[in-house]
């Protein structure tokens, strides 16, 4: 649903927010190189868990950095995966991708974390501007993690997005990986957002001045067993697809309220 | 819907995006200072546009700063507004407030703006932990905004969720007040979330030493003329409330994939 000209071959802007020396983003341009004119454009530094920020209060550096990934133009940001993508659209492209990819994250971004993750914000940006896109992830945080199953899916998904046709508006998926070899994998599976969340446990320290503090931890709780989830998926060894929307009207609450609120 | 203890004041959470020094906030502390045992944990600095975004990579402050906002006991963090929610229910209350409430932003948070809003997130954050929440925007970004006609509607509000069973599972709510006088008010108005975005337009600008460096500005564009929208409500003098979900999925999107995606 992406190729605006025929005679093109589709633009495909790649981004993250591991920052743009992570082996996973340089393991998703390998991916699909050849697909078509790829360009990075990602953060110069680790950006994970900052969401749907974006950088208001100081201004943005942006510099093209060749030769971090071979034989790809690249720019590194000082902002958030966000402004990655709005820079990308407005001061180096002057046109839409025709699908934007975020990742490969080091880590999970199931469940609740769809919310939490600069990837999946990333991703989630270029669909508000239109754009269709993908944010992939696998279920290995470490910087040696294996990225060669998460490759073949990788191009399989975006072969099958570039080839179909364009008739979905906002197209948005969060794409988790299992860490297991491809030949154990059970396929791909499309899913809802399972409702899970993160049991805080502040790491309570004290400095060498004897001020207190924190440290963010937190142990994942899922509360939601129903076989379609992308939690399910991922345990047993399925690539979880979930289709996200930016609409966040919760429209049984907003019907309830408009029947039954005394303030209205 | 949120009273644990009927022998028992309500404990009231209450926090914001624009720091725990911005009027806003002093406001919203005003209206509901005697509907419950009120209780701040806010950011030490503007943390406008932060999203989702959660501390991970640094530790985080927490200061006990009675005497910034009267005659309630409160805490600044060096996090983000997500944070202060995550902190204030782990290691301030160490149980989880009877609502939270994030505000009065100084400014919009109707339609796209959910998504970048750290006032919203805060209150997002809070409703996935299962606390009834709310967030107040004041359409006027100015420091000396007029806060009163919106401490009328944060306090009408406030009582009504405070009195209402406890029958909504993820209450969460978006309130976004018009900058007119009270007595220009229509009322309140119960919206779905507007299709709209910013088109971005970076000011380029060079510092002393010669290199290129980017503001973030953009127009606001309203794609969604429907009479049900937060926009319209706003341009109509109304007070909007959409309510507000976590779980992202497509669930139409999800269903089409389903049935018609080779690739699976």
């Amino acid at each position: 649903m992406m190729v605006e000209n025929k005679n093109e071959r589709p633009v495909i802007l790649v981004t993250n927010d591991d920052g743009i020396t992570a082996p996973g983003i340089a393991s998703l341009v390998e991916a699909v190189k050849d697909l078509g004119d790829v360009i990075v454009v990602a953060p110069d530094k680790p950006q994970s868990g900052m969401g749907h920020a974006i950088t208001i209060g100081v201004p943005l550096r942006l510099n093209k950095v060749d030769d971090i990934i071979d034989g790809v133009t690249s720019y590194q940001t000082s902002g958030t995966p966000v402004d990655c993508v709005k820079l990308a659209v407005d001061k180096i492209l002057h046109r839409k991708p025709d699908i934007c990819l975020s990742g490969i994250n080091h880590g999970a971004n199931h469940s609740i974390n769809v919310i939490y993750s600069g990837t999946m914000s990333a991703a989630m940006e270029a669909s508000i501007e239109g754009i269709p896109s993908v944010g992939f992830s696998l279920l290995d945080f470490r910087f040696e993690a294996d990225f060669t199953a998460s490759k073949f899916f990788v191009r399989k998904i975006v072969e099958s997005l570039l080839k179909a046709p364009k008739n979905v508006k906002h197209l948005l998926l969060n794409v988790n990986i299992p860490a297991v070899p491809l030949e154990l994998m059970n396929g791909i599976k499309v899913c809802k957002q399972a409702y899970a969340k993160y049991d805080e446990d502040f790491d309570e320290r004290q400095d060498p001045h004897g001020k207190k503090y924190y440290w963010l931890t937190g142990e994942f709780v899922n509360f939601d067993t129903s076989e379609d989830t992308d939690v399910w998926a991922l345990e047993h060894n399925y690539v979880s697809v979930v289709p996200v929307q930016f609409d966040l009207t919760n429209y049984e609450l907003k019907k309830q309220l408009e029947q039954n609120w005394d303030i209205l």
